[in-house]
C-alpha cells in the first residue's frame, strides 16, 4: 500500500487536521470528527447536516459553508458515523428552525442517522431526513438495502443548502432536497480499485483491460466487468443506463465526478462524450461540474449524475455558495 | 495502459472539446489548441498568455478567465505548444496594452515563447516574458536548463492576473510577476510514476515500497530515491529543501498541490504536516490551496509551494478570480 499518511489509524483525524488548519471559515471538532460552520448556527435558519464514511473527499466537510452545509460528519474511511458525532452536529447547528438530514442510502448511515434524529427529538429539536439513493446501478447492494446514494448528494446539499439560506422553513427545505434527489440519477466507472489505509490491500481485483461497470463508491460490486474500451463506448454504457430509468432530455445540471485517481484531462474528454448524448438524445446540459467532488480515495474511475432542473432548481443551484470544494456568486 | 480516452492521438483535443462544452466563459480554439475568454480582449488591459504541455490539468486552460490569464495554448501531452499557437493567443488577447507571456522553465517553452513573442513585435504587439522557476529539487534537468518551473505558476498568473485587471501597465504587471516567482519555492514527490497516452507504459518505475524525491511535473528523476515513509517525514525533507533554499518565516502563501492521483484525504493530511512545519520554523500560513492545480497526469504524490507574501501581494491574491480552476470573491 502505497499512501502519503502517517499511519492508517490516523487517517482521518490528520485530514482533519489539516482541514482545520486550511480553512478558518470552518470549525473542527477533531475529537468528535464533526465540521462545522466556524461562525456557529444561524439564528432562524434550517440547519443542514450530513455525513458518513471519509474517503469521499471533498464530500462532505468541504461543503460546510454559507450556501451549503452547515455540518458534517466524518466517519472513519467508508465507515459510517456513529449517531453520537451525528447528535453533536445537529446540536451545533440548531439555530431554532430544525435541522435536515442529508442521509446517502447505506444502511448504516441510515440506522445511525435515525438514532441521531431520535435523540436529538429527545432533546427539543426538530429533525427531518432525507435519503438519497439516485445509483441506477444496483437494486441492492453490498451495504444498502434499495439504490445507493452517491453523486445526487452534491446537488441536494447545494440546492436544499440554498433554500435554507433564504430562510425557508424545515418542511420545505427537506421537500426540495427529496425533490433534487426524485429528478437525479447516477451511474459510476471503475479502472481501478482502492485500498482503504486500515485494509492495506485493494478492495477489489480488476484485469489489466478490466474495468467495472455499476461500481459503488466504496468499490462495491457494480452490474458486470466489461473490457477497457474507448471513454465514447463506456459513456454510452453510462448513459444508457441513466436514460433507461429516466430519460436525459430537457434541461440538465450534469456532474462528471471523478472517482480520485483519474485526472482531469480525462474528465473534460467524458464531458464532452456526456454532452454528445445528452445532446443526441433531446437533453441540454445548462449547468455543470466537471471534477472530484465525491470521491472513493484513489480509485481510477468516474461517475455520471443527471438532475432535471426546474426553473426553481436551476436558481437555487446558481444561488451563492462559498465552501473549500464549491464556490462561487458570492 | 488504463486510461478514460478515446484514443492517444485524440486526448488534448477530446478534453478542450470538453472545456469548451462545459464553460461558456471560455472560448476554445480547438484547431490550434488556444483557450481564450470568450468575452474577447478587455481594452486597455495587458493580456496575460500562458501554456505548455497539457497533462498539468486545470492548468493552465482552467485558469482562463477574470482576474486571472486570458488565454492559454496547449501542446501535446507534456509537449511545448508551438510558437504559433502562441502567436494566437497573443493576437487573441491584445487589447492594446501589450501581453504577457508566463512560460515555465523547459527549454521548449521558453524557445518557442521566444520565437512567438518575435512574432508578435513583427505584429506591433508589445510583449513582455516572465520565466517561471520556483522548483529546487535540482539545479538543471531533463528537459530544463536551470530550475524547472511548477507550482508557483500557478500563483504568478493568480496575482500577476489580478494587477492586470487593475489596469497596471505591462511593466508593472511584469515586475509583480518576477517578483512572486523569487519569492516563491516548491519541491515535489512522486509516490508513482504517470503513463503518457502516447507511449503507453509508465514513464519511469518505482518499487511497491520506494518514492522519488524531487520529483518533475513530467516525472523528470529528482533528487534521490528513498523509502516510503510516513507523510510526516516526507514533508520535512520536502520542507527541509525548501527552507534551505528560502527560509520559510513570516507570511506564507502556500499550497499543498496533488499530482492528479492523491486524493484530498492525504492532501490535508500533507496540509496538516507542512503546518506544523512553517510554524516551527517562524513561518505564518495566512493563505493556502490545497488540491490539484497543477498535475501530472495520474501521477500519485504532491508537491508544495511556498511564497513568501507582502501585504501588496496578499491584496492581489485576495482579489476576485473566476475561472473554471480557481474562483472566489466575485
Amino acid at each position: 500500500m502505497k499512501k502519503l499518511i502517517n499511519s492508517p489509524d490516523t487517517v482521518v483525524t490528520d485530514a482533519l487536521a489539516g482541514i482545520a488548519a486550511a480553512h478558518s471559515s470552518l470549525a473542527v471538532d477533531i475529537e468528535n470528527k464533526v465540521i462545522l460552520r466556524a461562525a456557529g448556527p444561524t439564528a432562524g435558519k434550517v440547519g443542514l447536516v450530513s455525513g458518513g464514511g471519509s474517503g469521499h473527499e471533498p464530500l462532505h466537510g468541504g461543503f460546510v459553508g454559507y450556501g451549503m452545509l452547515d455540518a458534517a460528519c466524518a466517519g472513519e474511511v467508508f465507515t459510517s458515523p456513529v449517531p453520537d458525532q451525528m447528535l453533536v452536529a445537529t446540536k451545533g447547528v440548531n439555530g431554532g428552525a430544525g435541522v435536515l438530514h442529508i442521509v446517502k442510502n447505506y444502511t448504516g448511515d441510515v440506522l445511525n442517522f435515525q438514532m441521531a434524529a431520535e435523540l436529538a427529538d429527545d432533546e427539543g429539536i426538530e429533525v427531518t431526513s432525507v435519503v438519497v439513493n439516485d445509483d441506477v446501478a444496483v437494486q441492492d447492494s453490498l451495504y444498502t438495502a434499495g439504490r445507493r446514494g452517491v453523486g445526487a448528494t452534491v446537488f441536494v446539499e447545494k440546492i436544499a443548502g440554498a433554500l435554507a439560506e433564504r430562510g425557508a422553513p424545515l418542511a420545505q427545505v427537506a421537500a426540495v432536497a427529496a425533490e433534487v434527489n426524485e429528478r437525479s440519477r447516477s451511474f459510476g466507472v471503475a479502472l481501478t480499485s482502492c485500498t482503504v489505509p486500515a485494509a492495506g490491500k485493494p478492495t477489489f481485483d480488476l484485469a489489466e483491460q478490466e474495468i467495472e461497470l455499476g461500481i459503488g463508491i466504496h468499490g462495491e460490486p457494480g452490474r458486470t466487468r466489461a473490457p477497457l474500451q474507448p471513454a465514447s463506448a463506456i459513456v454510452e454504457i453510462v448513459m444508457d443506463a441513466i436514460n433507461a430509468d429516466l430519460a436525459v432530455d430537457g434541461d440538465l445540471l450534469v456532474m462528471v465526478n471523478g472517482m480520485g485517481g483519474t485526472p482531469l484531462i480525462e474528465l473534460y474528454g467524458a464531458f464532452n462524450e456526456v454532452s454528445k448524448y445528452t445532446t443526441g438524445h433531446g437533453g441540454r446540459i445548462v449547468r455543470n461540474l466537471v471534477g472530484n467532488y465525491i470521491t472513493s480515495l484513489e480509485m481510477q474511475g468516474f461517475s455520471v449524475t443527471v438532475c432535471h432542473l426546474t426553473d426553481t432548481l436551476a436558481d437555487l443551484w446558481d444561488a451563492p455558495v462559498d465552501t473549500p470544494g464549491l464556490r462561487w456568486g458570492r
